[in-house]
């Protein structure tokens, strides 16, 4: 079975051929085409998982097809952009008829969640390892970016924290606890859920935004960098899950909320007027700090006290000496 | 050293941070931004290379650097794309400044040879692959794919075939020859050139493209499967190289243009009347056979005798029982 016709044949529900939205050619040839609307401008990301480093070597395939997807549709909800499709580069060590109809099967439900269509990609044999480019619209110069946070400004986060750090050492076999709580911390470590409709909701209002993949404190560095401002977060806003809290304790959800990875839920700065409309409207948001004038990211505690750890990040290297 | 740092500052030559043509926003945020001029239609293409698969696990990082994006800038110039950028996923066991230098200075001089620009990205640890992700515009209608060839289209291939896999021996140290031989040879395999200003040349005019990386023969399935076509090449036409034809006499420097692989030549169906301006206008073009209606790829003898052979080109994986 050739490449195309084995991504066909696995993953056919989730492809394309021809005409989805914005698709004009799907898998099969040289290239895909898309067609972008007038005035809008093409958002693109790619991320790459490898078995042993982001997700354990011997894990459930169909759960890895959800959040090997999930993960790269979460950087289109950070630039408030709306899907179209992505590519996939699969890398195997053998092709198990039965991995691959697990894995498909996560992915194809991850896909069709987020409205993106499968429009090529690459298979190839080698240590197990998932490059996902994924590919959305946004209006002309109204993408979500880093840089645009201003002193005064709120900020805020999509949703509770820290969970899926939370689930690692159930991941990772080093734990265990019961289903009740087990379950909703595994849930956002397997199945996060990209907030593209959150990102799009924020086009026009958030001043900077990005989606939380290495903690809270360390992302927070990259809008205080990006936009040249300072970030106070202040500790006892963190949103944190029931689940999280019992299994962790308060200060060991802080941590998982601050400094844990993988959460996937969107970090950005609004102007004051901006959040009454949007709680209204109901969406997710939660103020957990402030933009001001100045640089860094700062913790405060419920008095005010600058606790600052020196905790950074998830980084997958480290600096070379 | 974080993610984006690493990435800036190896491949500062070939990233656009804001500004490339078509590039609205470059490496550092979550997404990169493309702008596609109104009318055109955006191509996207995903190749992965493996090490120990791909190219030997050990090898000169410069070549590497220039081959990998060689490799997947050709699938542009099938589409007769005019290239815009690239995205690079990097997965490496470790972070050693030589190597990621002369990486780097390899696929930066081959990134500006092909006018992409690196717009985004991802680094992992792991087992070294490397996965590209190219983007070029094409205006709307006009991409080049691989089904639209006529019976009574010449079957043209745009330059000398074979040379990459004749020097497979040679990468792989099964055997040795002179460097007047072998340099020709080596060339081809580690530093093909993408064929993007003859793709471009062709739009309007080949009603079907592909670049050749698995054997003339095998790709010429691929046009004949989408086109509904029957294809005949001519043995006595197939363009070998002097070099090719000394290495391994004329029956062993047919079987690699036939079946060999890595060629990244363009092979593409042209209607007869096409031809003498494209020749006078001094491209490349070499015809090797004629389309006609029916279906699959017949290889003629001198006199017109059917010698098709079962050789199949390379297939990353084989069929499943």
């Amino acid at each position: 079975m050739g490449e195309f016709e084995l991504i066909r044949h696995y993953f056919a529900a989730a492809s394309c051929a021809q005409g989805g939205e914005g698709v004009a050619l799907g898998i099969g040839d040289d290239c895909a085409l898309l067609s972008v609307p007038a005035g809008e401008q093409l958002a693109i990301s790619t991320d790459t998982l490898v078995a042993g480093v982001h997700f354990p070597a011997v894990c459930d395939p169909f759960l890895l097809g959800q959040r090997s997807l999930a993960v790269a549709a979460s950087d289109l909800a950070a630039m408030g952009a709306t899907p179209i499709g992505f590519t996939l580069a699969l890398t195997l060590p053998e092709v198990r008829a039965d991995w691959l109809q697990a894995y498909a099967r996560g992915l194809n439900q991850m896909a069709e969640n987020c409205q993106l269509s499968l429009i090529g990609g690459d298979t190839t044999r080698g240590p197990l390892s998932l490059t996902m480019t994924v590919f959305g619209r946004v209006p002309g110069g109204q993408a979500l970016t880093r840089s645009g946070a201003r002193a005064g400004d709120l900020l805020c986060v999509g949703g509770e924290l820290g969970n899926a750090a939370g689930a690692l050492p159930l991941v990772l076999g080093e734990r265990v606890a019961e289903a009740a709580q087990a379950d909703p911390l595994l849930a956002h470590y397997w199945s996060p859920q990209p907030q593209l409709a959150l990102g799009q909701a924020l086009r026009g209002k958030a001043t900077a935004a990005l989606d939380i993949s290495d903690g809270l404190l360390a992302d927070c560095g990259h809008i205080a960098k990006a936009s040249q401002v300072a970030l106070q977060v202040e500790l006892e806003r963190l949103p944190l899950s029931a689940a999280l809290l019992a299994f962790f304790g308060r200060a060991g959800a802080q941590q998982a909320a601050l400094a844990g990875g993988d959460d996937y839920v969107l970090a950005f700065t609004l102007p004051e007027a901006e959040l009454a409309p949007l709680l209204t409207a109901g969406w997710p948001i939660h103020v957990v700090g402030r933009v001001s004038a100045g640089s860094g990211v700062r913790l405060l505690d419920g008095s005010g006290q600058d606790i600052t750890p020196h905790t950074r990040g998830y980084q997958h290297f480290k600096e070379t000496p």
